[in-house]
């Protein structure tokens, strides 16, 4: 018997709950332990909300926040992959694309949709919602990294120009942010949390 | 020198980084480990655009994911109160309320006073948001343990009188995710994973 509305979302409902154990390399505040997909989701909707006026443009803000809540979940298959891993994003998108496949076709098909066409709008960064989650997907582990004295940085012997050609992007959501995001880069860089290279 | 707006907003954010070690008696599916408060926010506040459609009023989904994103920020200093802690609810709204008093008072004032009235909306339970964000409260952990046959019901020896208590309030918020509520109820205690008292 085929599943009906409700339970195809509940079984998707199901699934995302993986991504409480995807860990990434960022830790937390107090240096913490690692910290997880759906807390680092969690985290970044809260941002959309708490900033969005600081956003370039205009955004809708429910749309923006949701697709933050989601926008890791194709990691549940696929892994996270390391900002500064340049051998694991060769094959990034192949595995990522798979893995929204089978994990959407859960839903109802109109919600699979939905949500396949949001992940991909996030992953292009064209529209002012895509690029402001971007931007709040580098600004927030720059925070807990920063309160962590560049911990993260230093493990991974992480340099200036590194940071910089990632958090780039930061500017199309705002320009504000990419502000606050120089000076914190430039003072790790003073006290040596970051190799200036 | 006072702090400029953004400051205060990241200082509010690394505050709340530390829900992520704020850990709630509900198990990960798959038998995992306690859930922590940041993971439940993020899955109620995924929950409430999933499942929208079966409010049983219109909502603003913004506000509605917002609010279901902090709901347990003062669990920071208050701890969790596990559901069914009868002494612990003697005094949870009094600890909650210092709080939130403190918390909130880490963001510019407009903000500040937002949030508090936002999570004071949440606890009054009366506006469409609120109600149906509490249904989400309740249904997300049935969901996990409900995956889990019900192990966080048998490690408590709740019975089912209890769970009808705490649930009956999702009806407030959407008539169909009670009815799916009762008969995930129904199902755990023909299975003896609930007491039938």
């Amino acid at each position: 018997m085929e599943k009906n509305r409700l339970e195809k979302q509940i079984d998707f409902i199901l699934e995302a709950d993986k991504e409480k154990n995807i860990f990434r390399q960022t830790h937390l505040t107090g240096n913490g332990r690692r910290e997880n997909d759906a807390e680092h989701a969690w985290h970044m909707a809260m941002m959309v909300y708490l900033l969005k006026e600081y956003a370039n443009e205009e955004i809708d803000v429910a749309k923006a926040m949701f697709m933050a809540l989601i926008h890791d979940i194709v990691e549940i298959d696929a892994g996270d992959t390391y900002a500064y891993d340049e051998k694991g994003h060769e094959t990034k998108k192949m595995r990522e694309d798979v893995a929204a496949e089978r994990i959407f076709s859960l839903l109802p098909e109109d919600q699979g949709e939905e949500l396949k066409s949001l992940f991909q709008e996030y992953e292009a960064t064209e529209t002012p919602e895509a690029r402001f989650v971007r931007a709040m997907d580098n600004f927030q582990p720059l925070l807990l990294n920063n309160s962590n004295n560049g911990r993260d940085w230093k493990e991974h012997e992480i340099g200036k120009k590194q940071v910089m050609n990632r958090h780039i992007h930061t500017k199309l959501g705002s320009n504000i942010i990419w502000e606050c995001t120089e000076k914190i880069i430039e003072e790790n860089v003073r006290n040596g949390n970051l190799k200036d290279n």
